[in-house]
C-alpha cells in the first residue's frame, strides 16, 4: 500500500489559499499605501542571517528558545530571521555614507520563531516593519504614533477600538532605581519580570521578583509602581531623568495628535530598546492583547560601526492584526478570481474568444476562458459559483452579425452587443454589481 | 577594541535597498496584473516544509546538494523550500474537494538553494510561480505560453528578445528508445546528461553518456538526436508516441498565438515533469541562457492522495529576469521616496504643516515633513537630492493671509496658493514634471 505524505503545513505555519491570501493582500496593500504616503521607502533583506546578529542584542529568550538555526555546508551558523530590526540596522550601517537621514524605511518580511502554536502565535508570520533612522528628534516618535493611527484608520478601525500604550525605559529605570532601590545591574531582569504583570497571577510575579534577590520593601515598591499613573511615575523618578525622558516630554507638551496613553507596564521583550517603547492594544474585551509594538533603539548600529545612528520603529505581524480586524468585523471580504468568463459555443469560435478575452484583459479586467468545450449551462453555473459577475458568450450566429452576448450572471439577464463595444458593456454590468 | 559584526548579507543572498526594491516592486507589480488578468489567484505557503516533500520527486541533485535543512526542537527534519511546486501540489491535494477546476493559482515566494554564487545564481531568490491544476486540455499549455508572452510584453520586451523553447518528455523518451535504443530505466539519466549539451564541451557529454553504459552506436544516435528538428524527431519516434505527445499536437495544429520553438535539448532538471517542458531564453548574444522554465507534471499530487490532479506551470526567478531586462535596457528606473516635502519656516507652523501634509497624503501623494527646524535652503537642497519634486513652504506671514507657498523644485519657481487649493497646485506641478 502506498504511504501518502501529509498535506498539512508544518506545525505553526500556514497555507494561504486564494481567499485568505486575497484578504491578506487587501489589508497590507492599504497599509503599504499609508506608509508610503509618509515617504517611507520599501526595502528587503535575506531570510538567513548569521546567528551572531541576534546573540548581541535581541535577548536570551529569543536566541536560546525561539531561533530556528542551521549550519550551512561551509560551516556558517545561520538563523531564520526572527525579526527584521537587526537586519535593517545592518543595512543602514552598511550604507550610511550614501543615505540621506532621516531615512524612512519599511519592509514586509516573513519571520520565524519557534513558539508553541496558540491563538495569535505562529512559527512563521508576515510582519510589516517601519523604521526611521538618523533622527534624534521627538518628532520621530510623533510621526510613528500618527502613522500608526492612520494605518489602523485606513483599515476601518475607530480610535476607540485600539490604544497606543507607551512607556520610556529611561523613566521606568529611574523610578525602579529611586523608588524601589533596584541596582543598575538588575534593572533589565526586573523589567522583564514586570512585563508579565498582566499575564501571570500576582503571587507568581512577586515570587519571581524575590528570586531575583529583591527584598520585601523593593518588591512592594515595584508593585506600587505598576499601579502609578504618568504623574505618579514622574513624581518618584529622578527629576533629571524625567527631563531626559522623551515620552514624558512628548506627553507633557501635547506634541502629538495621536492618542497615546502612558502605561508603566509596557516594557517590550527585546534588549535593544533604549527609551521610548510602546504597544498597540485591542480594546475588544475578548481580545485584550497587544496587537504589535516597537520603540526607540539608539545603539543597534553600534554592532557594526562606530557611527551612531539612532532608530525608532515597530513591527506589525499579520496574525495579531487579523485577529484584531476580525474581532471588530473589519476583515475585508475575499476578492480575487475572475470577474468575467468568455465562453465559446463551438470550437470554431476559439479565435474570436481569444480576441475578446485579450481586449477585456487590456482594460484591466480579470478574465478566464474554459479549456474544454463543455455545456453552456454548466459553465455559467460554475462561473457564478466562482464569483464571476459577467459571461461573454460567443456563438457562430452572433459572430456572423458582428455581435457577442454579454450576460449579467447575478441578474440572469443578457444582451447582444457589437464586438467593439464589448469592454464598455462588461464594465457597465460590473459597475451595476458593485 | 570592539569587534564589529560584518554588514555584508550572507553569501549568495541580497539586501534590497529602496532603489533596488523599487525596481523589483515595479517589475513584479506589472507581472501580478497580467497574471491576474488571466484569472489566476494568488496564494502563499510556508517557507519550511518537511524534507520528504522534495525527496520524493524533485531529483537527487536538488535534495542532496542544494537543500538547506534543519531539525526543529521536536526532531522534525525540515527544508527551506527550494521551489514552490511541491508545496502548491500539497495544498491543491489538501483542498481538492472544495476547489473548482481548473484552478489557476500563482504565488511569489522566496526560495533557497545552496548554490555556488555566480552570475544568475544566488541562494535566495524571489520566484513567481504560475500553475493551472486540473486541466488535461492542450488549451492549458496554450494559455501558459500566451500568458508568458503577455507577461514579458508588459515589461516592454519584444518577441525578438526572447524565445520559448519546448520539448515533450513523451516524444524525447520515444526517440531515445526507438532511435538510440536506450532502455526505459536509463531514460532519466540519459536525459539529464543531454541537458548539459549546450553547457559542457562535446567530449565531456559523450564521455558521461559512456559512463552510463551506452555503447558507441547509442552514443552516436543520441548526438544525432540533439541536432534534429521537430519533424526529424517526430520521424524517428514511435508514431503512437507522436500522437500522444501534447507538444507535437499543439505545434502541428498551430493552436497557439505565442511563438514556441521545438528544441530537443530542453529537458528540465526536475524529476516530476511528465510531458510538456519548456524554457524561455534570452536572445541577447551576451546572455544566451534560460531565463525561466516549467512544464506539465501530471502525477505530483499522487504523493498525497489517490486523486489524480494534473498540473502545468512555471517558476520565474527575479535574478535571471532582471538580468534579461537589464541586458535589453528594460529595467525601470527606481521610483520610491517622497514626491512632496512640507517645510515649516518656524516652530509655530507645525500644526498647519501637519494639516497640509495630511491633506496631500489623502490625495495619494508621498509626503514627508522634517523632524528638525533647519534652514530652508538646506532642506530644499536635500529634498531635491532625495528626488522630491515639490516643496510646500509654510510661513507665518503667508498663513496669516490664508496662503501657502508651492515650489517646483526642478524649475526653482514658486507661487502662493490658498490653503484649500494646495492639493490641486501640487498635482499641477507633478503633472508638469512627469
Amino acid at each position: 500500500m502506498t504511504q501518502f505524505l501529509s498535506t498539512a503545513p508544518y506545525k505553526g505555519t500556514r497555507d494561504f489559499l486564494p481567499a485568505e491570501m486575497s484578504v491578506r493582500t487587501q489589508v497590507f496593500s492599504k497599509l503599504y499605501a499609508v506608509i508610503e504616503s509618509y515617504g517611507f521607502e520599501r526595502y528587503d533583506g535575506p531570510l538567513l542571517e548569521p546567528v551572531e546578529l541576534y546573540e548581541a542584542k535581541s535577548g536570551s529568550e529569543l536566541v536560546n528558545e525561539q531561533l530556528f538555526t542551521l549550519t550551512d555546508q561551509g560551516g556558517r551558523r545561520l538563523a531564520l530571521r526572527p525579526e527584521m530590526t537587526p537586519s535593517v540596522a545592518r543595512m543602514i550601517a552598511a550604507n550610511a555614507p550614501q543615505l540621506a537621514f532621516p531615512a524612512r524605511w519599511y519592509s514586509h518580511p516573513n519571520c520565524h520563531r519557534y513558539e508553541r502554536p496558540q491563538k495569535g502565535r505562529v512559527r512563521e508570520h508576515w510582519q510589516i516593519n517601519v523604521d526611521v533612522f538618523g533622527s534624534e528628534s521627538l518628532e520621530a516618535e510623533v510621526e510613528i504614533f500618527e502613522l500608526i493611527h492612520d494605518m489602523l484608520c485606513s483599515l476601518g478601525a475607530k480610535p476607540s477600538q485600539y490604544e497606543i500604550r507607551a512607556n520610556d525605559r529611561v523613566l521606568a529605570h529611574s523610578a525602579l532605581r529611586t523608588y524601589a532601590r533596584i541596582p543598575d545591574e538588575s534593572l533589565g531582569k526586573v523589567m522583564r519580570v514586570l512585563d508579565r504583570w498582566e499575564k501571570y497571577p500576582r503571587d507568581v510575579v512577586l515570587k519571581q521578583l524575590g528570586e531575583l534577590g529583591l527584598d520585601s520593601a523593593s518588591i512592594t515598591a515595584c508593585e506600587e509602581l505598576t499601579a502609578k499613573d504618568f504623574a505618579g511615575i514622574c513624581a518618584v523618578a529622578a527629576p533629571e531623568d524625567v527631563a531626559k525622558s522623551r515620552l514624558a516630554t512628548i506627553l507633557n507638551s501635547g506634541m502629538t495628535n495621536a492618542a497615546v496613553r502612558f502605561d508603566p507596564l509596557i516594557v517590550r521583550g527585546l534588549d535593544y530598546y533604549t527609551s521610548t517603547v510602546f504597544e498597540v492594544f485591542d480594546t475588544n474585551p475578548e481580545n485584550r492583547r497587544s496587537i504589535f509594538g516597537g520603540g526607540r533603539y539608539d545603539n543597534l548600529t553600534a554592532l557594526f560601526s562606530k557611527q551612531r545612528i539612532p532608530g525608532i520603529g515597530f513591527g506589525m505581524g499579520d496574525v495579531t492584526l487579523m485577529d484584531f480586524l476580525s474581532g471588530h468585523g473589519l476583515a475585508p471580504a475575499p476578492n480575487a478570481g475572475a470577474q468575467v468568463v468568455v465562453l465559446p459555443l463551438s470550437p470554431a469560435t476559439r479565435t474570436p474568444l481569444k480576441e475578446a478575452a485579450a481586449r477585456l484583459r487590456r482594460a484591466g479586467l480579470r478574465v478566464t476562458t474554459p479549456h474544454e468545450d463543455t455545456q453552456l449551462g454548466k459553465e455559467l453555473k460554475k462561473a457564478d459559483k466562482c464569483g464571476a459577475k459577467v459571461a461573454v458568450i460567443i456563438g457562430e450566429d452572433e459572430l456572423a452579425r458582428g455581435k457577442l452576448v454579454v450576460r449579467d450572471l447575478r441578474r440572469s439577464t443578457q444582451r447582444e452587443v457589437a464586438r467593439e463595444d464589448i469592454t464598455a458593456a462588461v464594465l457597465a454590468v460590473l459597475e451595476h454589481v458593485d
